[in-house]
C-alpha cells in the first residue's frame, strides 16, 4: 500500500507516464528504434505466419508467444499450435527467418522488427534472432482509448556482447527443476543467452553420474538432477536460445566428491557433506594418475551430456592446505621443483586440458586459473576484480566478467548496471576488447531457497542483461529504473515469484493475513550486504531457516530508494508536493511501531526486527521535526541536530540481519534543517 | 485490504480469537483431543528422537517436519538430518513406531500424540500413523507472551475412511511436476492418502509408454510424464504416505490414443487431438482382438510402473455413437444378442479384468461400469449421484464417493463438507457400509492452468479431507470455516499458490502494481458454477487464455460469504456494530466503480467485468438506502422496494463469466427495510 501510494504520487508529479520514443518500455534497449506514429490494432483474428527457412524452434516459440500475448490481452485468439502450415504472408505478425541456428557462442542474434498499421514483421538471419524479436514484441503491447495495439516502429537490433549469462548455484541450496525452468523463461524474456549451472561443491554433488554413481548417491542426499532432467533443461533452454554451461568445481570445494570416492582425496579423513558455508581445505590429490583417470571417465560422460562447447572446471578457492598436509604431494612438488601450490594447480589445469579437448570441449575456469604457463585456449571468468579481465585480454585469453555482477551480495540494480565489461576508459586495444565476450551475473545460493531465489535474481538481473545487450551509451539510471519497474511485472507474468513470494513470506512470518505493519517495515529494510550477513561464516548452515525478515526483505527496496531521491530533491527545491509525500511517509513509519509490536506478539519470530521498527519510528519523528523547521523556515534549538544525528547513528544498527534504508535520507533532512 | 478490515472487525465482535479446546485449530479434527493445560516450550535446542522399528520414511519425514517447524518459528534448530543415530529417548519430540508399513488401502494410520511440559510423544503402530501425527504437530504450534509452545494434549486419532483421495486431471490442462509435488505436500498436511492421476483423454495422452511410444509422442505434444517422472511422483507420494492411482480412461474419451494408433478406432477418420471440452464420440473398437492385445501390452507395462493394487480404467462418458457407426461392431453385437452399447461395455469390462488380474491389479472405474453381469471384484467410483454408491454397496461392490466432491464446479466449502459417503440416514446395513471406503475430490482441469489450479483445490479440499478423516458428527460449518482459514495459511506455507497467485493474476490482469479497485470487485464475485461457465461447451478450448477475471475470482469468496452472514444476523438483531460493517462495505463498493473504470482504461482486458462493477455500485447504493431506513426506523416510499429489487435482479447477470455474490444479501436488506 505504501508503495502504491508513493508510486501514484510520484507519477502525478514528475515522471512521464507514457513511454519515451527512444526506448518505449523496452528492456534491454534495442540498438535503434524509430517510431513511425502508426498503430497496429490487435484483434481476436490476429495470427502469426512464418516464412523463409525456419527451424522447429520458431514454430514452438511463436506458439508460446501467441499464448503469452493472449494471456495478457485475453482475446481468445483463434490460432492454435503454429506449424509449417501457418505460412500466410498476410498474417498480423509475419516472421521471416533465413536459417535455423545452433545455440552456441557467436551465433547471429540480430533481428529487425517493423510494425505498421497493417502488419508486424520480424525479419532475422537466424531463428535465434527471430525469437529475440518475439520477446521485444511482448514488451511492445500498448493501450489507448481504442484498446490494444503495437506501436509503429522500425527496430534494428543486435547484442553488444555474445555472452550474456547467469550463474545459478544449485549446490549451496538445492534448486529444483521448476526454478531452473522459470529462470530460463525470465532470462529469455530479457534476451540472456547463457545459464551456467554450478553443479558441485563441498555441500553437494548435484548431478547424476552413471559412471561414478556414488557421486550423486552419496554426495547429494537425494537432491540432484538426473541425466534425463539435464536433457530436459538443455532442450528447454535450446528452445529459448539459451546455452547451458556445466561447472564441476575442482580441485578444491570437492568434499562431496571425496565422501563418495575417498581415494581422490589429498588427506585421509572421514568426509561428511559440508553444512557450513565458506572456503574449506579438502582437495583432489592431483598428483595421482588415478585422479586423472577418474576425471577423464567422468568428464567424458558429462561432455556427452552437455552439448555446449564450453566446460567449466571451477578452479577457484583451493586453499592448498590439504596438499601441504600430504607428504607424498609435497615430495611430488619438490621433485618437479614447485615451490607453491599455485604451480601444482597450473600443472593440474594443463593435464585436464587434453581430457576436455579430446571430448571437443573448451575449458573455462575462474580467474585463479589465469597463471603464467596456462595454455591460451581457455576462457577466463573474472570474479576477483576487473583487473583479471584486463590481464586476461592483454595476454590473449578470451574472458568474461562476473566482478560487479554478484547479485547475491544484495547491491542495488544501478550498481550492477554501471559495471561495464569494456568501460569507456578501457586501456585495451580494439583487438583485445574483442576477447571480452560478455559477462555473467552470479546467483550463489548460500542464503536463498527456491522460495526466495527469484527475488535475488529479479528484477535486478534485467539491468545486467541490458548492460550486456545494449549500447555502452545506455546508462541513464532513472530511465533504467523506470523500465525495470515495468519489466518486473512482465517477469512476474512469466512465472518469476519475486513479487508474489514477498506476500507469501510475509503471511507465513506474521502467521496472519494481515501483514500491513510488517510490509511497511519490510519496504524500508534490506538484508546485510556483501559478506556481512553470515558473520564469521558460522551463523548459517544449509539447515537454517531462510524464512525470516532478512529473507523477505529484498535488495534495492523501491520505497526506500524513491524516498531517498525525493528527500534529496526536496532539500534543494523545498517543493511543497514532495514535502507532503515526505511527511506522509514519516508519519506512517512513526505510527507503524504499535502495529509491529502487535505483530511480534502474535508471531514471536518477528522479534529480531523490533529494533528496526522502533528505530524507524524514532528517526521518523525526528525527520518530521526537521520537515517542520524547513516548512516554517524556523531554526531548531541548539543541540537538536546533534541529538538527532545521535539517534540516526544508532538506527544504523542491524536487526534480524537487516538494515534500515532511509536513515541517510532522514539525516539529510536533519542536516538541512540544522544548517 | 477490504478482507483484512472485515476480518479484524469480525474478530473484535464475536469470533473467539483463541482456539477452542476440543478442536484447537486442527484440521481434520482428531478422533479425541484431551487438553491437559500443560505447555511444552519450544527452544533452539529442540530435537527429535526416533525409537522402535521405524522405516526410512519416518527419518526423512521427521527431518522435513523439523525444517518446517524451524521455517515457521525461526529457531535455527541445531539438529540436521535425522538418522538412526537420533534415538535419544529424552528428545523434545520422541517418535515411537512399531513397524514400517506399505502405502496401501486399509493400512493402519492411527497414532497417539501426547504432549506434556517435558516432552511430546508420537506413538504409532506404523510409520504411516507416525507421519500423520507429525502433521498434527505442525498444526499445534501455539504462542503466548513467553513465546512458542505446543499445548499439552492427549490425542488419539485414526481415520474414519481408509480412502481419502484427490483426483488430479492432467489432460484437459497439462499439470507439470511441481504442481503434483506441491499438491502431494498439501494433501499430506491434511492427511489425505490417495492421489488419482487422470492420465489420458481426448485432448492428451499424458504419460510415456515405452511399448507404444506413439501414445505420448503423437498424443501429448510434449506434455507428458516420463516413466522416470512417474517413479519420482510415486516415491514422493510414498514418503508422505500417499498412494498413486493411475487412470487410463477407456473405451471412450480416447482421441489421443486413436491419433497415435488409428487401428484401435471404431471409425476410420483423421484423428486430431481434441481442443474443445465435452463428451465426444471416438471410442476403441472393443470387438477386435487387436485392441485387447494392445491393452494387455500397455497395461502390463503400466501395472509394473504403478505399485498400487488399484488400476483405474475410466469407463465413463462413452457415447456409443462410433460403435453404432461401424457395421462390423453392429454385426458383432447382433451375433452376441446385444441390443445396446451398454452391453458391449459390460463385455469390454469383463475382458479387461483378466488382463489386470494377471498383473496383480484390481480394477477401478466410474459408476457407468456398474451393470448387471460385471464381476464383483471391482471398485466403483460414484460420480453421477449418491444412488450409485448405495447401489454398489447393496450389490456387494466396494465403492467410493465423488458425487458432491467435484471441486471444479466452484461450489462453497460447506456444500462439499456436508456431503457424507455414509450419511446418518443411510439405508445401508453396517456390513454394506463397510464396502464404502471413502471419497475423492475431483479436480477436472478444463478451466484451470498450473497458475490457477491451487485456488480451485485449496483450501476447500481440506474440508473434504476432514469429512473423510473425522467423525461423522463433526459438522459445524462456522467452526469448519474458522479452522479452514488457519489451514489455508498453513497450506500456503507448504507451497500452495492459492493465495499468492491471486495477487499475481491481479497484477497481470490490471497490468499494474495497483490492484486495489480490482481486488475490491474480485472479492465479491465468483466464476459461474456447475457447468455454466463454458456455455454450450464452445466458449473455451485448450488454447484459451485462463488469465481473466473468472480465473482470478475463486470459489467461496470469504468477503462475500461473511458479508452475507453479517447481513442475515443484522436483519434479525439490528446490531449497531454489524450495521457499521455493512455501511462500510456498501460505501466501499459504491465508490469502487470509478477506480475500476480507470483500471479498465489502463487494461482493456478488464472491460468484460465492467458490468459487475457498475451493478455492484448501483445495488450498494440501494443497500445503503435500505440500511438508512432501518437505522432511522423510517419507511421507504411506495414503489421503492420494487424498484430496488428490479435493480438487484439485473445485477444477477454474469460478466466475464462471473457473478456478484452479495446480491442476495443486499436484497435481504431491501426486503427487510421494505417490510
Amino acid at each position: 500500500m505504501a508503495r502504491i501510494l508513493l508510486i501514484s504520487m510520484i507519477l502525478l508529479l514528475n515522471v512521464p507516464s507514457f513511454s519515451q520514443d527512444r526506448t518505449l518500455d523496452l528492456m534491454p534497449v534495442p540498438r535503434s528504434v524509430k517510431p513511425t506514429g502508426e498503430k497496429f490494432r490487435i484483434k481476436k483474428s490476429f495470427t502469426i505466419g512464418i516464412s523463409g527457412h525456419p527451424g522447429e524452434r520458431v514454430y514452438s516459440e511463436a506458439t508460446r508467444s501467441l499464448r503469452r500475448l493472449d494471456n495478457r490481452m485475453g482475446f481468445f485468439f483463434l490460432q492454435g499450435m503454429i506449424t509449417s502450415k501457418d505460412s500466410s504472408r498476410s498474417a498480423g505478425l509475419l516472421i521471416d527467418v533465413k536459417r535455423s541456428a545452433a545455440v552456441k557462442l557467436y551465433e547471429d542474434e540480430s533481428y529487425q522488427l517493423i510494425s505498421g498499421s497493417k502488419q508486424v514483421r520480424i525479419v532475422a538471419n537466424t531463428d535465434l534472432g527471430a525469437i529475440r524479436g518475439l520477446e521485444t514484441l511482448q514488451q511492445l503491447i500498448s493501450v489507448d482509448d481504442a484498446g490494444y495495439y503495437f506501436p509503429g516502429v522500425e527496430i534494428n537490433d543486435a547484442p553488444r556482447f555474445p555472452w550474456r549469462g547467469l550463474l545459478l548455484d544449485i549446490t549451496l541450496h538445492w534448486m529444483p527443476m521448476d526454478v531452473v525452468k522459470r529462470t530460463l523463461d525470465c532470462m529469455a524474456s530479457v534476451k540472456m543467452n547463457v545459464l551456467h549451472l554450478h553443479l558441485t561443491e563441498d555441500q553437494m554433488f548435484g548431478i547424476e553420474s552413471k559412471v561414478y554413481p556414488r557421486l550423486h548417491e552419496v554426495g547429494a542426499e537425494g537432491n540432484y538432477y538426473t541425466q534425463e532432467n539435464i536433457k530436459e533443461i538443455i532442450a528447454y533452454a535450446d528452445q529459448r536460445g539459451i546455452r547451458i554451461i556445466p561447472e564441476f568445481d575442482i580441485p578444491g570445494q570437492c568434499t562431496s566428491w571425496l565422501k563418495a570416492y575417498p581415494e581422490l582425496a589429498s588427506v585421509k579423513r572421514d568426509y561428511e557433506l559440508q553444512r557450513y558455508f565458506g572456503v574449506f581445505d579438502p582437495a583432489l590429490d592431483v598428483t595421482k594418475d588415478y585422479t586423472y583417470k577418474f576425471l577423464d571417465t567422468l568428464f567424458t560422460e558429462m561432455a556427452q551430456l552437455f552439448p555446449d562447447e564450453y566446460f567449466h572446471i571451477g578452479g577457484d578457492e583451493n586453499t592448498g592446505k590439504d596438499w601441504d598436509r600430504n607428504p607424498d604431494i609435497k615430495a611430488y612438488m619438490d621433485s618437479k621443483g614447485m615451490t607453491t601450490y599455485r604451480e601444482l594447480e597450473t600443472e593440474f589445469i594443463s593435464r585436464l586440458l587434453p581430457i576436455l579437448k579430446k571430448n571437443g570441449k573448451k575449458m573455462m575456469g575462474w580467474d585463479e586459473i589465469l597463471r603464467p604457463g596456462v595454455p591460451h585456449d581457455i576462457m577466463i571468468q573474472s570474479w576477483r576484480g576487473t583487473e583479471s579481465l584486463v590481464e586476461a585480454a592483454k595476454n590473449g585469453y578470451t574472458s568474461l566478467l562476473s566482478t560487479g555482477y554478484y547479485i547475491d551480495l544484495i547491491q542495488p540494480a544501478d550498481f550492477h548496471y554501471l559495471v561495464d565489461p569494456v568501460p569507456v576508459n578501457t586501456i585495451l586495444t580494439p583487438e583485445e576488447q574483442k576477447l571480452i565476450v560478455g559477462g555473467e551475473a552470479t546467483m550463489w545460493t548460500e542464503h536463498v531457497t527456491p522460495e526466495t531465489v527469484d527475488s535475488r535474481i529479479w528484477p535486478r538481473t534485467a539491468a545486467i542483461a541490458e548492460r550486456l545487450w545494449s549500447d555502452a551509451s545506455v546508462t541513464d539510471v532513472d530511465e533504467m529504473y523506470r523500465r525495470l519497474d515495468r519489466i518486473s511485472l512482465l517477469l512476474e507474468g512469466m512465472g518469476s515469484t519475486h513479487l508474489k513470494n514477498k506476500e507469501m513470506l510475509m503471511r507465513r512470518l506474521a502467521d496472519s493475513y494481515d501483514t500491513k505493519a510488517l510490509e511497511v517495515l519490510v519496504d524500508v529494510i534490506e538484508p546485510l550486504k556483501i559478506y556481512e550477513r553470515n558473520a564469521g561464516d558460522t551463523m548459517y548452515t544449509v539447515f537454517s531457516p531462510y524464512t525470516k525478515i532478512a529473507d523477505v526483505a529484498t535488495p534495492d527496496q523501491k520505497v526506500a530508494r524513491e524516498f531517498r531521491n525525493i528527500v534529496t530533491t526536496y532539500c534543494s527545491t523545498r517543493d511543497k508536493k514532495l514535502e507532503d509525500i515526505i511527511i506522509h511517509h514519516l508519519k506512517m513509519w512513526k505510527d507503524n511501531s504499535a502495529g509491529f509490536r502487535e505483530a511480534v506478539r502474535k508471531s514471536p519470530v518477528l522479534a529480531e526486527a523490533s529494533i528496526l521498527s522502533e528505530n524507524l519510528a524514532k528517526i521518523s519523528e525526528k525527520g518530521l521535526q526537521a520537515v517542520g523547521y524547513l516548512k516554517n523556515g524556523s531554526k531548531p534549538p541548539p543541540g537538536w541536530k546533534e541529538k538527532c544525528l545521535d539517534l540516526t547513528e544508532k538506527a544504523k544498527e542491524q536487526g534480524g540481519r537487516c538494515e534500515l534504508q532511509v536513515v541517510t535520507a532522514i539525516e539529510e533532512l536533519i542536516e538541512t534543517a540544522g544548517r
